[in-house]
């Protein structure tokens, strides 16, 4: 790919089951597993956004554990994984953050399961990410979904996953791995023409 | 699709990180996540496998409170997607308890993050599942994968996820994601051929 991708896992501004605007509680799971799907596409960063203070010495002390603590001798690839994950309070800081690692103003592509007229296709943004421009955050929410309000900061929204039917309720860190791969998996011979060259 | 698909969350036999045979733990967010991606991509039911009967008891509350009691009228969506879980002490009751549903012997699929000579790829697979035949079971690990004799038992073998670089160890909850979206997800025309007919 071209360009820098972060991804990034809102706490705050989400809407609950009755649409009212919540803060959610970071889980362990959210941090390990999003951080593992994104080392696998070549993320740059993870971020983890939550303005709860007491929140980021627990994401903190996770990541720690993982990076320098009894972890990284006990699981090397979770260390390399964990070592992309880091905790910010809210998306300004986050593409202060993205600024200064790359000298660029990031552009926010926000995710969410219902469709909107001016959404991006899949096709769209993987072709944008492998030309040159300016570093892309994909911004996914936790609880319910991202508030209207983020979704409207947005340059992009993109398409919701749609499945076979008509239920749409992934958890957010399938629906992470599933964008991930639409976005970013190899452009690579089909395993048939692998097996092909290498009979020749 | 024209098949019946099935997923299987396998607990033993399992290899842990120094290629030992183990048996895991049942987790109660592979529960979750796993049944909410086999309900988005029509997956018929999600076996969870382990041989411990204590783990069948907590699989068994966990099922009951979001089918039956509280959590059923807390999030219907969840009840929805946990209706297909179940749980049995080993491949052989599944393959029976899906030969009973379907009145066919099912072909089995594992899944490994290693590439095998007789590999299957997803263009094969996905190909496969559109035409008429026998119900196919995909089989995950937990651990470090599946046991290599579990595999030797498998009808096929698909290959594995590649992201953008050598990095390969995705959580079991964003390999199925990934893996029922590649081999599942609907072919429909792009968003963008979907707003040119809106405009007309």
């Amino acid at each position: 790919m071209n360009r820098q991708v972060y991804t990034a896992l809102l706490h705050y501004p989400i809407i609950d089951k009755n649409n009212l605007l919540v803060s959610t509680s970071v889980t362990n799971l959210d941090i390990h597993d999003i951080s593992r799907t994104s080392r696998t596409y070549g993320i740059a960063g993870y971020f983890i956004v939550t303005p709860i203070e007491a929140q980021h010495w627990l994401v903190g002390r996770i990541i720690k554990h993982w990076n320098t603590g009894w972890g990284s001798t006990y699981n090397s690839n979770r260390k390399d994984a964990l070592s992309l994950a880091r905790v910010v309070s809210d998306i300004a800081t986050l593409v202060e953050q993205v600024q200064e690692e790359t000298g660029q103003h990031p552009l926010l592509v926000g995710t969410s399961a219902k469709c909107y007229p001016n959404s991006t296709s899949y096709e769209q943004l993987r072709s944008q990410l492998k030309s040159d421009g300016p570093p892309v955050v994909l911004v996914f929410g936790t609880g319910w979904g991202l508030h209207p309000e983020l979704l409207l900061e947005c340059d992009y929204i993109l398409e919701p996953i749609w499945g076979t039917g008509d239920f749409n309720h992934l958890s957010v860190r399938g629906a992470v791995a599933i964008i991930l791969d639409r976005l970013l998996a190899k452009d690579r011979p089909a395993l048939d023409a692998v097996n092909e060259m290498k009979k020749d």
